[in-house]
C-alpha cells in the first residue's frame, strides 16, 4: 500500500509520501512516490503517486519523454501546459493510456493496473492547484472546503487531518499535521513505511521551497511522534466520561 | 455501514456500537446492531452485527428460536452451550447457513450477502471470552496481546483503541476509549450514525453490568467529544516540528 496525502493552502502546498511497495508481503521494496518538475520561478509541478507501480512508473516516464521532446507542445508537456488544469489532463490521459495498453495482459494474471495520483503545482501568474488523479484518468480539485486530498490507505490519517487542517492553516503547522497523519498510518498499516518524502511549495514561489527525506529512525520525526503519544495519552487521562 | 468495537480487558468486556442501517444513500435507517442473552450470574452473551441486515436478522431469529426451542440442546442453544467457544461456533455455522440459503438469489441481484459479528460472553465457572466470526462462519479470538475486536468501518477509529487500550485498562477507561473510537468514525463516515449502544461486563458478573442507549446530541457524549477536540488541538498547537 502507500500514503500521500497534499494540503492546498493559503501559504502554499505541503505534501508527504512514503515509500513503501509490495507485492504480496514477502517483497517489499523502498520506491520513491513522488517526483517534482521546476522550472524555478516560472512552474513547478510535483506528483504522488498510488497503486501499480507499473503504471505509475511507465506514466512518470512517458510524461518525461514529452517533456524532453525536441517537438513537446502546451498539450503533450506538463512544463509547457498553458494551465495547472491541462497538466492534470495530460497527466490523467497518460496514466490511462498506460493502464488501457497493459490491462488486457494484466487481467490475464488477476493484477491489479489500478493507480491514482496526486498534482500539484504553479505557473507564474496562476493559482496554486491540486487534483486527485482516478484511475480513469478523471480528476477531482482541492478547494477550500475541503483543503487536503490522500490516495492509499487513507483512512487512518484523516481524523487528525479533519480536525486541525483549514485553508488558513500556516505551512509549520501543516507539516506537522501530514507528518502526525503519517504516524497515525504508519503505527496502524504495515504495508505503509518509511522512509517519508515531504515538499512545500510555497505560494507564487513556483518552486519546490523545501524538500526533504525522513529516513527511518529520523529523531525530529521520532520525537515529534512520540511527543504526540504522549499528548494523547494524556489528554484521554484528562477526560471525564 | 457499520461500527462496532468490543474490548476484551481484565476487568471486563466494553462494547459499543452505532445503530445506522443503509440501503444506498437515500435509504437509511435505525435498527439495534447490538443483542445480548442473559441468565443473570450463570451466562451472558452479547453479539454484535455488521453487514447484510436480512442476513444478521436472520440470523439472530434462527438464535432466538433455538434458545426457545423445547428442545434446545448444548449443541444448539447459545444459553445451553458447555463453552463460550461452542457459542461461537452455533453462531458462525447459524450465519453461514443463512448467507447459504440466500446466496443465489441475492447474487441474481448483486447485491451483497457478507456479514461479521462480535460475540462476547462468559458463563459462570468459565473465562470471559470475545470472538470476531468472519462471513464464512469460521472466527478468531481476542487475546493479551489484541485485546480489541472491531467490524464494520475500522479504520478511522483504530489509531486511538492501539494507542490507549491495553489489558489493563480500566473499564471506566475503556468506555472513554471506546466512545472516542466511535467520535472519531462518526466524524468521517457519514453512513455510521447516532444512536449508540454501550454496554459493559464485568468479569465474573455474568450479567450485562451496565447498558445505555446514547442518542443523538447525548449532553454527556457532546461534551467528552468536545473536550477531546479541544485537548487534540493543544496538543497538536504545542508539538514543535
Amino acid at each position: 500500500m502507500t500514503y500521500c496525502v497534499g494540503l492546498l493552502l493559503n501559504a502554499g502546498m505541503v505534501l508527504l509520501s512514503d515509500t513503501r511497495t509490495n507485492g504480496g508481503l514477502d517483497n517489499i521494496a523502498t520506491y520513491r512516490k513522488m517526483f517534482t518538475f521546476e522550472d524555478p520561478g516560472e512552474r513547478v509541478v510535483a506528483i504522488m503517486t498510488a497503486g501499480s507501480l507499473s503504471v505509475t512508473q511507465t506514466t512518470l516516464a512517458r510524461l518525461r519523454e514529452e517533456i524532453d521532446s525536441s517537438d513537446a507542445t502546451g498539450e503533450t508537456s506538463i512544463m509547457l501546459a498553458p494551465t495547472m488544469l491541462k497538466v492534470a489532463e495530460i497527466i490523467g490521459n497518460t496514466m490511462a493510456g498506460v493502464r488501457k495498453d497493459i490491462v488486457s495482459r494484466m487481467e490475464m494474471e488477476r493484477v491489479s493496473t489500478s493507480a491514482s495520483m496526486i498534482v500539484a503545482g504553479q505557473r507564474a501568474g496562476g493559482e496554486m492547484r491540486m487534483f486527485l488523479i482516478y484511475p480513469e484518468g478523471n480528476f477531482i480539485e482541492a478547494t477550500e472546503d475541503t483543503p487536503f486530498l490522500q490516495i492509499g490507505e487513507h483512512k487512518y490519517g484523516k481524523p487528525i487531518l479533519d480536525r486541525v487542517v483549514r485553508s488558513e492553516t500556516t505551512l509549520e503547522d501543516a507539516q506537522k499535521a501530514v507528518l502526525l497523519s503519517m504516524d497515525s498510518t504508519l503505527r496502524s498499516n504495515l504495508s505503509v513505511g518509511m522512509p517519508l518524502d515531504l515538499a512545500v511549495i510555497a505560494n507564487n514561489d513556483c518552486k519546490i521551497t523545501m524538500q526533504r527525506r525522513l529516513e527511518a529512525g529520523d529523531p525530529d520525526f521520532a520525537r515529534m511522534s512520540e511527543a504526540w503519544s504522549t499528548a494523547l495519552r494524556d489528554s484521554f487521562t484528562q477526560i471525564q466520561l
